[in-house]
């Protein structure tokens, strides 16, 4: 049985970076489908029926559609275990992998969002992420304990966070704290995450 | 071997109502230490060492911590597989079933907050989740085309959102659409919904 066909709609300038290092980390085949935001691209009614939010990435594997990163990382490095990037279900490290993914789609991306736009602070103990700096002050903590998010070994949630802290750094809405550039510096160091970098460049309008 | 000692740090007016459905959906055992927000027990230096954002559910598996909905969700459906909560890694169905997951925390949760609290929307080209009318609105056509999120079959993900979507269509956050309403009075049928219920009441003060 051969593997279903693996496209990644994806613009280098979007949250679609992270899918792309990690494809590259798991050493599949994989095409690459560019998604242009300025031309409408992803307000088209074919887009659309993919992913109503209108929003990348999204993958596509065979016949099913998979959006929202934490969802494709998820899969992507369960589906392709060669790699060895995502811990096995049986792996005391299962729950802890789970749970620093799941933070960065309820917890990391909601209150970068309000910070970023200068939002009013929704009650701490209402709001999912309890407040940005308790968000940054527990991401640091964890980081601060070993390479990885889990340890010595990189996972696929370090190329997800990694990527993610690699922009939100250099935007200003993540502060240059040492552990946390050091960790960015150090995912990034990865050759799949220098190769999609590379893979990525040679996209843009030159 | 035997199976480490599993603990929900719960409380039955959290977001935590779906974690112990689940648990008793899969049948297994746990124990419940209720947190009493208003004593302040999320906010104790132990509680704090386990999550610092001060929020339930945290689960505690053995050794390990897993916080934040979805990770619980995905992690516990995986973990005890026969009660065929999950599709398995090579299901056609995994992708689409960890998408709504990932959805339910990096969408419709930033979406409900910023609803209920009618704060300015985030440009939709900028927001995780675009706007709140089309996560809406993506979530009805789902729900729409079977049973159940993914089909004629109950998952992991079934629980999670129908009791979230309970709660929220109960306080007005989210339309009382007929599509909704029957979604949320199916999985809400469901014995292990019911028991958990009861289990939950039984708890609070008379």
């Amino acid at each position: 049985m051969t593997t279903p066909a693996l496209t990644l709609h994806h613009n280098p300038k979007s949250r679609s970076a992270g899918a792309r290092a990690l494809l590259e980390a798991l050493g599949v085949d994989y095409e690459v489908k560019l998604v242009d935001f300025a031309a409408g691209e992803t307000r088209t009614p074919e887009f659309l029926a993919l992913n109503p939010l209108g929003k990348l990435p999204t993958l596509v594997h065979g016949d099913a559609v998979i959006t929202e990163q934490v969802a494709i990382t998820i899969y992507l490095a369960d589906r392709f275990p060669a790699a060895g990037l995502a811990p096995a279900f049986d792996d005391p490290q299962r729950g802890p992998y789970l749970r620093w993914l799941a933070f960065y789609g309820a917890c990391f991306e909601p209150a970068l969002m309000d910070h970023a736009f200068k939002r009013e602070p929704i009650d701490p103990t209402t709001s999912p992420y309890r407040d940005y700096d308790t968000v940054i002050a527990a991401l640091i903590a964890q980081l601060a304990r070993a390479d990885y998010l889990l340890g010595d070994t990189l996972t696929a949630a370090d190329i997800l966070w990694g990527i993610g802290l690699r922009w939100t750094t250099d935007f200003g809405i993540v502060p240059k704290d040492p552990v946390i550039m050091a960790y960015v510096d150090r995912v990034g160091a990865h050759p799949a995450v220098i190769r999609a970098g590379e893979l990525d460049a040679a996209m843009l309008p030159q």
